[in-house]
């Protein structure tokens, strides 16, 4: 049986709820517990790791008995594994609950099951309401279970023709004004950014994500520096609202660093609550995280401008070594957009998911 | 007084007869010689440098004293040098003609001033009839006497990140054939193309303008290799319709090449009529003109890949050394259109006019 009106409204209001807890390693769930009539007897959400799921939330707000026969209607599939909560499912099944309406199935390997788990014991089980609503709210999430790890963006500025600085070096605002309000906007959507200890040490970065007025946006990313060398005392990333995390990079900088299961400073982001994060360079970790094949966007920022080589040879470009020895190896990308942002362009694109012929 | 109805239809057909004179060193004109009622008493054109002008044509049709009176419509300011053939002016003042209807001013610093010599003998003097037809008539000739040489584009294909090859050497189409196609009919637009012998001896190309069907556009520019190394006699270049000129590129590729003023060869492609001359490379020969300051138009082609530097350090971008040695003497490019062509993106780009404040 499909979801009734009632619980059609339920589901809307178990998606609101969701919205209440905090986005991190665990998913933002909402559940609502419907009477036969739909009346609701209780509401409840996920606050966070380690804390009650969603449906044992609104099921510990009821007297012994009052959930049996009621219908629980929750946005994320009742998981299947004993974690510090124990399985939804279970709580479900010994509450009595008589059916329950979900929106999203868990793509988790420990946890899903759950659908199965309580149609084993009898209870009537509706997936799919509202799953695009619920699949929107969980996107970053789902996208971490999807990947393994977080979904990695990463950005760099250029010339036209691919160069990052002139020979002497010389770099600062390649791109314009509106170029610089774009990524800014894009850091305050990612929950860590990423930099090299070069350009920690040669541009001295806030890392934070500011508004064109200068002023703070809400949200601001973890700054995480990667490299072996020290960070200054006196770098203005120690005034960043959150505190830095500073790796040596462990084998993203091998030539054949390994994916993210293997890569240490993903994981550990990931097992921080990382969802998304945004790798801002310069060219040795930009190029790392290709030649990993560890980038799930390419943000591209191409100001008119043609730089070339100095007449010593100095070459400075935006990208370095990416692991492509002859042409059949070079990285295909997929163009999502192409956009002109003030007097420069933002070329969004994705790794090609085949490899296209070379004829 | 402005041109009557029977001018301006003299002036259409004039600039059909312009038509039947070929394009090259000297403009393509014609003129028509109407009574005083109207009706044509004779036409002309230009042939070509050494013939006689369009006005003077059409004039040596009549009998002596026959265009005492009468009006010369031409869709060229009548020129005021002594060049092969004597000043039009003097020849229409000579013959009598009571007025003279043009469409464009002369730009040539030789030759212009002859309608002030036509109205200085009492001669009534109409400018500007169908000047716009007249100057898309004369565009690239307009572009030539405006710049002192011929207009150039440069064009080149790189990868995202400004690669025009991998590490091994190996580029064969990072392009697809969309883009391929978009620079053939660009070539047949052009009067020469340009390559290095460096390119000629990797690459071996035709240097024809084909159709994606691989026939030959009727027009065909005209092949030019600069560069010291010689020719092989198997070269795929010999086959060309167009006998090759192969020139040492002189002071090009020095690090403060000259404009085009002291520039040997523009100069010579512009003695040998040569308008519009199309750059396709590779990296040694675009990068000479982009750092002379020769290039008027810029096309750049871009794979949707990334190529990087070889792990080697081997590095093949695009362009080469371009005279920048910091940033705020980079080529700042005003960018007219980005089109997909299939896979690709065509970046179309000018000299921006002013220099971008580097804050």
């Amino acid at each position: 049986m499909s979801a009734t009106d009632a619980e059609q409204a339920a589901m809307r209001r178990a998606l609101a709820l969701a919205q209440k807890g905090p986005r991190g390693v665990n998913p933002q769930v909402g559940a609502v517990i419907l009477d036969a009539s739909g009346a609701v007897l209780s509401e409840g959400w996920h606050r966070g790791a380690g804390t009650a799921h969603a449906e044992v939330d609104a099921l510990s707000k009821l007297t012994p008995g009052a959930a049996r026969g009621a219908t629980a209607v929750v946005t994320l599939e009742p998981c299947n594994h004993t974690g510090r909560t124990g399985p939804c499912a279970e709580a479900l099944i010994a509450a009595g609950v008589g059916r329950v309406v979900y929106a999203v199935d868990d793509p988790g390997r420990a946890s899903s099951g759950g659908a199965d788990r309580l149609r084993a014991a009898g209870v009537e089980v509706a997936a799919g309401t509202l799953a695009r609503e619920g699949a929107a709210l969980l996107d970053s999430w789902l996208t971490v279970q999807r990947l393994g790890r977080p979904h990695v963006t990463v950005k760099w500025a250029q010339s036209l023709d691919g160069r990052a600085a002139a020979a002497d070096g010389t770099s600062q605002w390649i791109t314009g004004p509106d170029a610089r309000a774009d990524v800014h906007r894009r850091r305050s959507e990612a929950d860590a950014i990423v930099v090299g200890t070069g350009t920690l040490l040669a541009d001295d970065p806030a890392l934070t994500a500011r508004r064109p007025d200068g002023s703070l946006y809400e949200r601001q990313p973890v700054p995480v520096v990667l490299g072996a060398r020290a960070i200054p005392d006196a770098a203005a990333i120690r005034s960043h609202p959150h505190p830095v995390l500073h790796r040596d990079g462990g084998n993203l900088f091998a030539e054949h660093a390994g994916t993210a299961e293997s890569d240490s400073v993903l994981a550990e982001l990931r097992a921080r609550g990382v969802q998304r994060v945004f790798v801002e360079g310069g060219p040795t970790i930009a190029s790392a995280f290709l030649r990993a094949g560890l980038a799930d966007e390419i943000l591209a920022y191409i100001a008119p401008t043609l730089i070339g080589a100095g007449m010593d040879g100095t070459d400075r470009p935006a990208l370095g070594g990416l692991g492509v020895a002859t042409i059949a190896d070079q990285h295909h990308l997929t163009v999502a957009s192409i956009d002109r942002l003030g007097e420069d362009l933002l070329i969004v694109a994705h790794p090609a998911s085949t490899s296209k012929e070379t004829v």
